[in-house]
């Protein structure tokens, strides 16, 4: 399943060049060519799908030993693994596509900001009931 | 293989308490404590390693098809997968972790900053043959 205005999709099937690292049956993997880090790179599933809750598990199975097997050719020592999901999560293609970013100092790679909220006991136990039920 | 002195093992053997979502014979996922978002929760491998090239593959295939069915319980539009692999990558928690993190709001939820670095072809031509090589 793939899609015709998807530029993911035309770099899966050779339309529009990529410096590709890895391809098999499911998984597609290639440089960014506008990297946080020397050895940026994505691993995205052949399966055409905007959020992770759209790709078949077949698909997700083969994703993070392949995410694995870039991480450790890059050398990198620190590194991270991030997928986003809609607009307001920095998602900026609509074919979910999982980043390698190795983090070699301060400057370059990925930057994260942790806004963690206080502990509320009560809250999380209701919540943890509700996704049980939804698992 | 677990770690006599991992937070995160004993959590899964059950000396620590969890808010419990999810269990199978490879993985275990929980509520975060200290959240970002209401519904953050992280999938974590029962194998004890500190980096992602430290899990074996039939571990890391279990992981996303569980951040998947977290990711829809919590009825999320908007979200991020992130693991984080390394102090200055932002790892506090020295075993594999897959955070799911809801993005409800500009505010709330995981902040990234994205340092991208000016494309130089020569550059990345040069690297996409040395990872080609190590892949």
């Amino acid at each position: 399943m793939s899609s015709a205005a998807c530029i993911f999709c035309k770099i899966i099937k050779g339309d529009i060049p990529s410096l590709k690292i890895f391809e098999n049956d499911k998984v597609f993997a290639f440089l960014d060519i506008q990297p946080l880090s020397r050895g940026h790179a994505l691993v995205i599933p052949k399966y055409h799908g905007a959020k992770l809750t759209d790709i078949p598990d077949d698909s997700l199975t083969e994703i993070l030993p392949v995410a694995k097997k870039i991480a450790s050719a890059t050398g990198a020592v620190d590194y991270n693994i991030l997928q986003n999901n809609g607009r307001p999560a920095h998602q900026v293609v609509d074919h979910v596509h999982f980043h390698v970013i190795p983090k070699p100092n301060e400057t370059e790679g990925l930057g994260i900001k942790w806004p963690a909220q206080t502990t509320d006991m009560e809250k999380l136990k209701a919540l943890h009931e509700e996704l049980k039920s939804k698992m």
